[in-house]
């Protein structure tokens, strides 16, 4: 989780939505590690963790990341949830909880669904204070600039 | 659809899982077309409407595809609808129906959530016989050549 916290702080400076991930094999080797750049790349879906799920696969060679966790400091959407189960991925664990935007716990809850061909292991609220303060600290600054405008 | 669905022929011929996909700007413009590369890109996310809606976002050059309408063989998985409402597309027409994986009107019904922030027109059941073909006949030859084994 440190390594995805300095991941969603070099985001902050970047002007991204503090979000940093990291993809671990199952020997706990860091196979991919990443920011948000969803303003910087013009992509809407360049989540820290797609990013660190692509990355992470081509690394390997292989779409499906059996045995590997995804570490990310923020409940992923359901967009990087359902990412999470098309490349199989074995846990995930995330820092803050996002009771808008997240879709493990809240939203479509998407790994808990019927039809839901995979279900990583998922172990929320990890460092939950610390990660949930970056994000809570970018926003506030972003306030702050535009109040000052 | 047709480009779609040419594009979801020529996926089944590098032996991808037949989905295409289009997104058109609000005069009817090509922006971009593909169809899935998951097997060929070791990329679990590289469905045909992620390929499309990045690379349409690529060339605007913004990551907010507002106005333009994202036309696909099948009915998107959770990953793609939630991709869809990232990306701020105005509209989401598809072919055939998903019972087991789609995430629109089926499973999470991602765009139904109360916490969902962008809500497409979503258009289903378009050309529902000729697209949901073209998926049969893949996984039918699919089964055959096991078969053969």
């Amino acid at each position: 989780m440190d390594i995805a916290l300095a991941q969603a702080r070099k985001a902050a400076e970047r002007g991204e939505v503090p979000v940093g991930a990291v993809v671990l094999d199952g020997a706990g080797q860091i196979l991919a590690q990443a920011g948000n750049e969803v303003e910087g790349a013009h992509d809407a879906s360049a989540h820290a963790e797609m990013l660190v799920l692509r990355a992470a696969a081509r690394r390997l060679g292989s779409s499906r990341l059996m045995g590997c966790t995804l570490v990310v400091t923020l409940e992923p959407c359901p967009m990087c949830a359902a990412a999470a189960v098309h490349f199989r991925v074995g846990r995930v664990v995330f820092g803050a909880y996002d009771p808008k935007g997240g879709g493990i716990v809240h939203g479509p809850r998407v790994v808990e669904q019927p039809a839901c061909l995979h279900r990583p292991e998922i172990v929320g609220g990890v460092r939950e204070r610390e990660t949930a303060r970056v994000l809570r600290q970018f926003f506030r600054k972003l306030r702050e600039r535009k109040t000052e405008r």
